[in-house]
């Protein structure tokens, strides 16, 4: 036989025992997020997890997700320890819109080159924002694909499964005319607009993760990585109230795209933009970017994470319950005759 | 004012618009996967599904993977429409190793500038797959990452959701000394090993999609793009009876990682390679990459893409029932007494 080189697996750029090892340095803290319901350890080929009792016709609320480039600025900055929280609270926000609250979250990490410490951080954070919303991270996948990501760089992907009773769940129909909007404050970008965001801030305006912000007293970095809210404890205690007619999570498309999708048909929101100032984050983007308007409510939040529609009469005893619940909310528009849109006014 | 060019979320390389679009051309087959227990509409934030009445303990069993770089055949090959069943399948297989019957799917893919037929292609393929396993394709995101994929690449994830009776799930506990293994063929690569596989095939090898697969009636693209099996439709009838002990999904770590995740303690699976012949491709790959025995039956399935463990006087009965549901199935070892290991002979 001709002489030949041996290739193995690793040749290729797929350590198997490097991704086991991985997986044992943050076993303790996924078990850790075990809840009263969960079943199966890490290491089985599913995750297992039983459906509460108790709960009147339960219907299951699923979502998946991705926390976008944020993971970019993660990559430049180094800092994995939060963006796992951003996806978990992301994916919580997406399915408590629709009455639900979560039992458990699935991660998925695609990375180009396992760098095990990496992983773990990353793996943290998610069960970190597991516990804190008191669901289960069940289980998982880190996909090494050399070919397909650059090395070291990777994608974080979570799904969430939450339940609600049937006749609980929250689909915007209770939503009519003089309903008001509250509109829930955000951290910064959540996980929205990070495309747009960064080419403003490391292209037009030059500046390096350590910088100041211009007008924050907070580094680039700090500004950027900001957590993603979770809105569970907040609107938790007010899922099970008539009251409450819908809730719209701030995401891509913004104010303009997010609330809409659960009007119901002949009506609109009319949001009163004196109603609360810009933070200054998006001022600076907007100014430095030279972004107009339309396309800054469709590519960021503006300052707001979520939107409740409430009976009117409902209004201030809602956004007092928010503000005790540490949130910062305000009546920020009213329901109107329309065509299904976002007005800003 | 200094003249200053207009940045819009779209010269970012996020065209909000078109993946919108995107999603209108597929609405029809995904509508098309809905079960009876489907509650949701395309659009909504997450997907609502009814917990199934009538089982008997329902726990939930979920499970989250990619299919790896086998997207990268499909960019080569530029067929995009079976890479959403391989991620389907394996996804129903590896909750089916637990008893577990599917309910519904949710794809994730993550994409470097969004071209919207690739898009509406591969969700196809998902949905497809989901038909054929009788689940929904629940919800999905498409996130359009210019600065993370390189232009036109992608990353398909999907995560499964199924339900099993507590009393019938399969966890190994039941696998004693003397049960029969039974191994099930697999289609090919199913989605395994294919970093180890397009560096010996494209790189060694330097074969090209359209050449013929040396000792194959067929295409290196046909060769390499063979649908990951779904074992669902033939194991389903065995899942309730007490005589089947185990399931084990051949996945990444091969016969030698994956049967030891379900022995329990002092039990070993010893596999008679006489019993079944390497398919030519799993040989020829072997021997154009120089690849050792260990490295193979790691990095690969070897042909076996589901191994079943059942008691012995009943691995007659269901190697035939395998046989008349489409599958070949053969007896290829038995339980016996060890440190948890799969054992090569």
């Amino acid at each position: 036989m001709s002489e030949r080189r041996q290739l193995t697996y690793r040749d290729a750029g797929v350590d198997i025992d490097a991704a086991s090892r991985a997986m044992v340095g943050v076993a303790e803290l996924v078990r850790s997020t075990r809840t009263a319901d969960t079943l199966s350890e890490l290491g089985s080929f599913g995750g297992l997890f039983h459906v509460p009792p108790g709960i009147d016709s339960p219907v299951l609320v699923a979502s998946t997700d991705s926390v976008g480039t944020k993971v970019l600025v993660a990559l430049m900055t180094g800092r994995h320890d939060t963006v796992g929280e951003d996806l978990v609270n992301h994916c919580v926000n997406d399915i408590l819109v629709q009455g639900a609250t979560p039992l458990f979250v699935l991660d998925y990490i695609g990375v180009g080159g396992l760098e095990p410490g990496v992983t773990e951080t990353l793996v943290s954070g998610v069960a970190r924002g597991c516990l804190a919303n008191g669901c289960a991270l069940l289980g998982g996948e880190t996909a090494e694909l050399p070919d397909l990501y650059r090395p070291g760089e990777y994608d974080l992907v979570g799904t969430i499964v939450g339940v609600v009773a049937k006749p609980q769940i929250l689909d915007g129909s209770r939503i009519g005319p003089g309903d008001a909007v509250i509109a829930i404050g955000s951290s910064g970008l959540h996980t929205n607009g990070y495309s747009l965001a960064r080419r403003i801030v490391f292209g037009e305006m030059g500046l390096a993760p350590n910088d100041p912000f211009p007008g924050l007293d907070d580094s680039v970095a700090n500004v950027l990585l900001r957590v993603h809210r979770s809105y569970l404890r907040a609107l938790q205690p007010w899922l099970a109230n008539d009251h409450l007619h819908g809730l719209a999570h701030i995401t891509g498309g913004g104010l303009l795209d997010n609330i809409p999708r659960i009007l119901p048909e002949g009506l609109s929101a009319l949001i009163d933009r004196s109603s609360w100032s810009t933070p200054p984050l998006f001022q600076v983007l907007q100014r430095e970017g030279g972004v107009d308007d339309a396309e800054m409510y469709r590519a960021f939040n503006m300052g707001v994470g979520m939107v409740a529609v409430v009976a009117a009469d409902h209004a201030d005893s809602l956004v007092e319950s928010l503000a005790s619940a540490g949130e910062t909310a305000w009546v920020a528009g009213e329901i109107i005759s329309g065509a299904r849109e976002t007005i800003l006014s």
